[in-house]
């Protein structure tokens, strides 16, 4: 976490290593099972690609720095309907995706120089964010033994060590699935708020918690940071296009910020994104289909001999042990693509120093191939 | 410039207090005249919609980091044929706007600390981008007696008085429109060689030069990072897309930059783009529109008293002095929204020392509105 230049400490994911790896594989005609990937196959729902077929026409202006007022209504709207709170258009900022809102929280937040405690593992982009940005990363480790699940406990014992001025966590998390409950989330909230702590709640798997649910962050307290998104529950990776909720004491800050570092989100992404907001029945049904390959992906590695420890809790994400078999995650992963035609992440993009041990498997594509990789990984694994 | 804060030195666009008091003024039903925007009326090409319609059914994924490759290498014709220049595809980062391209330049290219110079007057965000991500900024003035072009010697005076490891300029410039020719722009790369700065050229009026072709500065260096945009030339604001050449040394730091704060540029933005990199008819058709436009602009202003110089050199503003009706530019664009219905952006946006007696009007919209607004003007301004 050095200080001395904007990128040092910038790691590459290897994420990206393994796709370009089974790009050129299948260049030269081989089939690749995709479990690498964090995104949904699925187009948005339909209402969503005709409201945007409709608007074509018109010149796709930039819009209020904070998103168009009809996409935050829309907001408010889902806010009270999904989780009984309310929240004013005004403390909504429309964002480029999660990954704008990350550094407009960061930069609109926090003083150069504060520490972010985020979990390890996690997804790997809040540490680079963070360092790259001037800040520094504080991590809490988590264990597979307790689910991967961040505690009250978990941050009162990193602060001790070493205290620190925000959190950032997701629940559902990347890479393990692992959400908190409610009762969870209310320890979280009330720990930051004892140690001083501005929490980042970063809720982009919101609606895919298969044990009930999803809990925002702000139902327990307007003293947090929301970021969300649609690309996950809503299938739009590719539209760059989330929101965040903000304290009103720091509206206005980041809104100079959001006018100075990009201006608006996407146009066309925010008449997608409010029209989305109103289809939860397609939301669903991916959410079924995530749920049905939960169920086979989970039996599938634990008969396989990964570690596994039960069904994950959510998102579309199984994180593995693969200590059986190596102690090179990455090694395995490159043999695994070149020899059975299956694709995972090295769990060292998601944990500098344990993750060797660690392999994550999306399950966020179709059944089929979830099959289908087993099987070719049944083959592949030494018996 | 005080480095205690994130945002410490952040100010708000006053463009966006016109704009706010201009769109309350519409709700209560008056007619305004919009010349404070910086942006295209029209839409992009009819082709670039076909484009995008046609691929709105798939699944719109993330994509590379640094773009499509279909997009990247449209954009190494677009050197060729526009510019002369061999560009490779690996060397460009397909961007969110020209708006993530600064700040993956910024974080990118420098050390924290590190100064940037920039013109002034200027467009605002630069400064406060700068200044956001920790970063110092210094100011080149220019003046209106040199049609606010900036030259060696400009650059050269600035750095005697401090020095600064890096210069983002831009040409054609906002707010005034000032482009410089080639010989111009030799001599600014030439003294940024030798003085060891990092010239960053921000490109994105390119194709809205009136008095000749547009002269990228890859064809003077191939050590200059270019950023460029679809929103201007190619009616495509809304649409936040751009891209920017780097010097291969910093390909791979950018490139890890931009998987980790943006992940990539929104996909169907990336498709339009390259469609429209073929439809140069569209786009030279609207700067023929602007062309009569600021014809029509310079002489009504010029009639009604204001200084504009002669007609500016490229974009579609013109830097206008109003010393002869006010010391209080902000005060003056208030008083001529409420009154006469003319909205225009007053010059301490783009200049905080000497901006009080200048006006930034747009005329990138309709001639109707032009003539209209030089109308309403008349009857306000004193005899």
């Amino acid at each position: 976490m050095s200080d001395s230049g904007s990128t040092v400490g910038l790691r590459p994911f290897h994420a990206m290593e393994i796709l370009g790896l089974a790009k050129a594989l299948e260049a030269e005609g081989r089939d690749i099972c995709h479990l690498e990937v964090g995104e949904p196959s699925a187009p948005p729902a339909p209402k969503v690609l005709e409201a945007v077929a409709a608007a074509l026409p018109d010149p796709q202006k930039y819009t209020h720095a904070k998103g168009q007022i009809e996409l935050r209504e829309a907001l408010t709207q889902y806010y009270r309907e999904q989780h009984g709170v309310e929240v004013e258009p005004n403390d909504i900022m429309v964002t480029m995706g999660s990954s704008s809102g990350f550094i407009l929280a960061f930069l609109g937040a926090f003083q150069r120089g504060a520490r972010i405690a985020v979990t390890r593992p996690g997804y790997p982009a809040y540490l680079n964010a963070i360092n790259a940005l001037g800040l520094h990363a504080v991590e809490i480790p988590l264990s597979a033994a307790r689910g991967w699940r961040l505690s009250s406990a978990d941050i009162e014992a990193a602060y001790a060590r070493e205290p620190f001025e925000g959190l950032l966590f997701a629940s559902p998390a990347n890479p393990t699935g692992a959400a908190v409950d409610r009762a969870g989330l209310t320890g979280i909230v009330a720990t930051c708020r004892r140690l001083g702590v501005q929490l980042i709640s970063d809720e982009i798997y919101h609606g895919l918690d298969f044990r009930g649910p999803s809990v925002s962050a702000l139902e327990e307290s307007r003293d947090v940071i929301v970021i969300n998104s649609f690309s996950k529950y809503y299938c739009m990776t590719g539209w760059r296009i989330g929101w965040m909720v903000l304290p009103p004491a720091l509206v206005r800050r980041v809104e100079m910020l959001q006018q100075n570092l990009f201006i608006s989100a996407p146009t066309l992404s925010q008449i997608a994104g409010r029209v989305a907001l109103g289809e939860r029945a397609y939301g669903e049904a991916q959410k079924a289909r995530y749920a049905e390959n939960r169920a086979v992906l989970t039996a599938g590695l634990a008969a396989l001999g990964f570690g596994v420890g039960g069904e994950p809790d959510g998102a579309f994400y199984a994180y593995a042990d693969v200590g059986r078999f190596t102690n090179d995650a990455l090694a395995f992963c490159r043999d695994m693509l070149e020899r059975a035609g299956v694709a995972a992440t090295p769990g060292v993009d998601f944990d500098r120093s344990g993750g060797e041990r660690f392999v994550r498997f999306s399950y966020a594509g179709s059944r089929q191939t979830l099959e289908q990789a087993l099987e070719r990984m049944e083959r592949f694994l030494p018996r």
